[in-house]
């Protein structure tokens, strides 16, 4: 038996997020379905965590065992054969027994596009944000201070999730422009359910002045599931590296 | 009575091209009906000129007439309500009545998007167009040198256009990598039915080594309508900007 890590590539518009559900169109469901058209086996495809619906991976991971012979190199184009288009393996390599997609992940970094327009452009429905106004860039960066480091993320946190505890670390958060985007990057050791998209709506309320980085501060503080309601779309956020 | 001129971006993929035609979803269809929802008025809305199905725009230009009193600015908000998200208008001004939006045009813009890769990145599905294998970029420049100025175009031409005359003038040709793209711009007088896919083509297989720059001179100089068969997608092609 072998061990096979996927580096996985897609756009999560049409899907119900990465995760198996019932009567749900999920990334997780389409690729072991071409784990089995590919080998005749029913594998359970394990990734690195769930990515919400309409989300997007630029490099999900996922590890699977398989007892078929075909060569490693050939679960690349062999998978790619039997998805679709809106979802594509990057790679595939053989890893050791005890390598684990979601227990060995280190970090994760996710990547959020806005863009300032009062128009939400055609070009980018369902992959990047609109935000109306101009955004402060350097506020943003100040808030985005509050959240760096370890702390209980339960304010910023939305109900659902099956989590033991809401401590996180935040290792890196960056606001920048980057080719006509604001790009806000956020490196951790795991995230809570929602947690980029309330982190997202907070540092965009400071960067239109609708907040201060104080009232963010207090509401990190609480630690209360209800304190922050505001929460960005799905279709801003990027699943860009999984660190092991 | 008003002349109103549109700049209006729409994602092509949905349409069969800018200009109406029976029983398909076209732009111009969509930019009527808009018009009609907001002034109650039945308007021709002229082009800058067609764009093919899947073929996007940027900035394609647009005018109209109307008897209404709705003032100049709101058309902007006020057609994007009735317009569906992957058209947008992103400009509505008033212009004399000897403005056309087609005759008046006295140069236009088309980009065409690739990136190399041997996978079709789920991001890019309908945006840009993947290339196998390495471009080399100073050939297909060489390349592009060929088709600069004024020239009959049959060779480059599918058929089915309705234009008098095959000489057109491309006043730039540039070709350069760009924020991981090979992003090919050309700037003409006009442009006949697949002419820029057709040239995208042969500075493709220029860039690939499968075409000399004699290979495209010879082609060229033919003037035959049959010389010429490979044409890029259209998902790889966006108008913008039409000069006046």
């Amino acid at each position: 038996m072998r061990r096979i890590k996927l580096t996985i590539t897609y756009d999560g518009t049409a899907y119900h997020g990465w995760q198996i559900q019932p009567n749900a169109d999920t990334v997780q469901e389409r690729v072991e379905r071409a784990v089995f058209m590919l080998t005749g086996e029913r594998v359970t495809v394990v990734g690195s965590g769930r990515t919400d619906a309409g989300v997007h991976a630029l490099a999900q991971t996922a590890h699977f065992d398989t007892d078929s012979n075909i060569p490693t190199r050939n679960f690349f184009t062999g998978l790619n054969n039997f998805l679709p288009l809106d979802v594509r393996v990057l790679a595939a390599e053989e890893v050791s027994g005890d390598f684990h997609a979601r227990f060995s992940a280190k970090e994760k970094t996710y990547r959020y596009y806005l863009y300032e327009s009062d128009v939400e452009l055609p070009m980018l429905l369902n992959r990047a944000v609109a935000v109306k106004g101009n955004l402060d860039i350097e506020k943003m960066k100040e808030a985005a201070k509050v959240f760096i480091g370890k702390h209980d993320f339960r304010s910023f946190q939305s109900t659902g999730a099956d989590t033991v505890t809401s401590v996180r670390t935040i290792k890196r958060l960056t606001v920048k422009r980057e080719r006509g985007f604001v790009v806000i990057s956020v490196t951790a050791d795991g995230f809570l359910y929602n947690m980029v998209r309330k982190l997202v709506a907070a540092l965009v309320a400071a960067g239109l002045g609708k907040t201060t980085v104080g009232d963010i501060k207090a509401k990190l503080a609480l630690a209360d599931k209800d304190a922050v309601r505001e929460v960005f779309p799905a279709h801003g956020l990027y699943l860009v590296k999984v660190k092991y």
